[in-house]
């Protein structure tokens, strides 16, 4: 068996015990882990309770701030300037999303950029609780490591800054990718397995493919169409991070590596009320109508099914809240290393 | 010679003139006019006086609409659906403009979405018209033709779909996309020429890379990307079309097929004003520095710069605007048989 199924609350609990045990009030340690598991439910497995031992490292070396004041340094209008204050960002994008409702319901549309966050998870989950709500979500971040070197350079100057859009349709349509072809943790991934990159992923100083991922550090991912996602990655990180006030750069803090260095993470939150354009039941019709013919579009040979953005998600997410988050034997090690380090009783194997 | 250089006012005379030898008024003439030679100034060279002829096409077969009545169907707050009623597009997104700034101004950031609009020139122009007094920009349109099949099928479902986004800075930074490897112009071109297309811009109905252009049309174009530039491409549908009640999908006219039939063109434009995050001058100065970083790379071999998004559009703005706008032989020619057809005077070949 390479992996067990923990149920939702039984991750949830988990990883509410550890934060409780380094100090975090409770109530934010339920909001945490709500919010952590939420990426595992969609799938984005590495942004989920995979990020425990590094969130609680982080926090015992003193890079968060457990008991912040986030706060809206500016108001005006649709907008918003949130200041995190270094809380978990999950915390941070909760207060986003909250007053991103509020004021897409008053104004038709908002944007709220924030400074001062962290690492919040998969840019899904905050879209998807715009949607949830009936509002179309747009969400930009400035990646907490840089990854990717500017179209023709060599220098680590770019994130791999993902964008999620969500529309609310049934199911949700929703889009979430990074700017880079391939996510860092792919990488680490291969590495781990033991296994060689594919061409594309990422190249040497040299410009020649790298493959092994050993060498990884140092070379750089791809994004996705060259000069297009290249731009798209900067145009982000202007966006989320410049506008903000949060790091892009030279400035942007590697949170694998210095784990007590204040991240000052940027995102960007837009949300739309589909309302003020007409009749939400038949803006949702119609984005039923343009989903069902793209499903039933013929296939390419070898293709059994045509995907809409999300829909693979909506499926896991249901899957996963009946029977449960997949928790591999090496991260099931990590996790109750990083229990009993704080005096946590451990993820019992046998579930 | 390949080409002639005419100057601006040459050129948006010679266009004016036209469309008013069609029934359009003077002052519709006049504004069209320079919109679409802003494209070609950013070196949109298929966007600006290159499409004079279709469009001419398009208006003496009914296509368009000379007399509109462009208005908000509806307006709420920071948001806006602009029914551009047929017009011109150009005519319908400089509406657009001139909304989003009013709202931009009060709300701090709004969302305008158009439909029954048309084409209107290359995206960069109308967020380049935002980012010039001083507002961050972001537009999505949907095209008029599908050149593009979902990811893993045949049928062509999904257009080029562009974004711009632009970040007022100096010089301004703008990013001006499509969701495609390559642009269906550069097939048409390669056409023109008789060149072979390179592998990654085409597949065929078998999946199979397509490199001759004469069999382009049933071919489909590739996203950036794999399935993320389909999964934008599709977002940029919803967002900018569905979510306005425009053209998406089957209900896509092809516009090079049928020039009597009502596009229904839909698109957005989100306008933020920077000054509500802060000081303007000290955002201007953070982008500035990301820039000047980026710039400063270190370069892969054989790479003699690093380019920032709009940078290539800037330079060549101001070359053009001294030097004139570059009309190949075979653009003349055509330009020279709409206008004889309408009654215009050629443009003088000796300039």
């Amino acid at each position: 068996m390479t992996s067990i199924l923990i149920s939702v609350s039984q991750a949830e609990l988990f990883i509410k015990k550890n934060f409780v045990a380094v100090g975090m009030p409770e109530v934010d340690a339920e909001l945490v882990a709500k919010l952590m598991i939420q990426s595992d439910l969609a799938g984005a497995d590495g942004h989920g309770i995979f990020r425990l031992p590094s969130y609680i490292k982080r926090i015992k070396a003193g890079g968060i701030n457990l008991h912040p004041k986030i706060r809206f340094d500016r108001e005006h209008g649709a907008t918003g300037l949130l200041n995190g204050d270094n809380a978990m960002g999950h915390l941070v994008m909760a207060k986003a999303v909250e007053k991103a409702i509020e004021k897409a319901k008053e104004y038709g549309v908002c944007w709220i950029g924030s400074h001062h966050g962290n690492h919040s998870g998969a840019a899904s989950v905050y879209v998807r609780m715009l949607a949830e709500v009936g509002l179309v979500g747009i969400y930009m971040a400035v990646g907490n490591a840089n990854h990717m070197a500017p179209w023709g350079g060599i220098d680590l100057l770019l994130s791999t800054n993902p964008i999620a859009i969500a529309v609310p349709a049934n199911p949700i349509v929703l889009l979430d990718i990074a700017t880079t072809v391939a996510a860092y943790g792919k990488v680490k991934l291969a590495a781990q397995k033991g296994e060689l990159l594919p061409d594309g992923w990422m190249i040497d100083k040299g410009g020649n493919s790298l493959t092994n991922p050993a060498d990884a550090e140092n070379g750089s991912l791809l994004p996705i169409g060259g000069h297009k996602g290249y731009g798209l990655a900067l145009m982000i990180s202007l966006l989320a991070g410049s506008l903000n006030g949060a790091a892009v750069g030279k400035d942007t803090i590697n949170f694998n590596v210095h784990h007590d260095l204040v991240t000052n993470t940027g995102q960007a939150l837009i949300a739309l009320d589909p309302s003020v354009f007409g009749n939400r039941e038949e803006f949702i019709q119609r984005v039923s109508t343009v989903v069902k013919d793209i499903k039933s579009s013929n296939k390419l040979p070898g293709v059994n099914e045509i995907r809409i953005p999300g829909e693979g998600a909506s499926q896991l997410m249901k899957k996963r809240m009946e029977h449960g988050v997949p928790i591999s034997k090496e991260l099931l090690l990590a996790l109750n290393v990083c229990a009993a380090e704080v005096g946590v009783s451990p993820i019992n194997n046998g579930n």
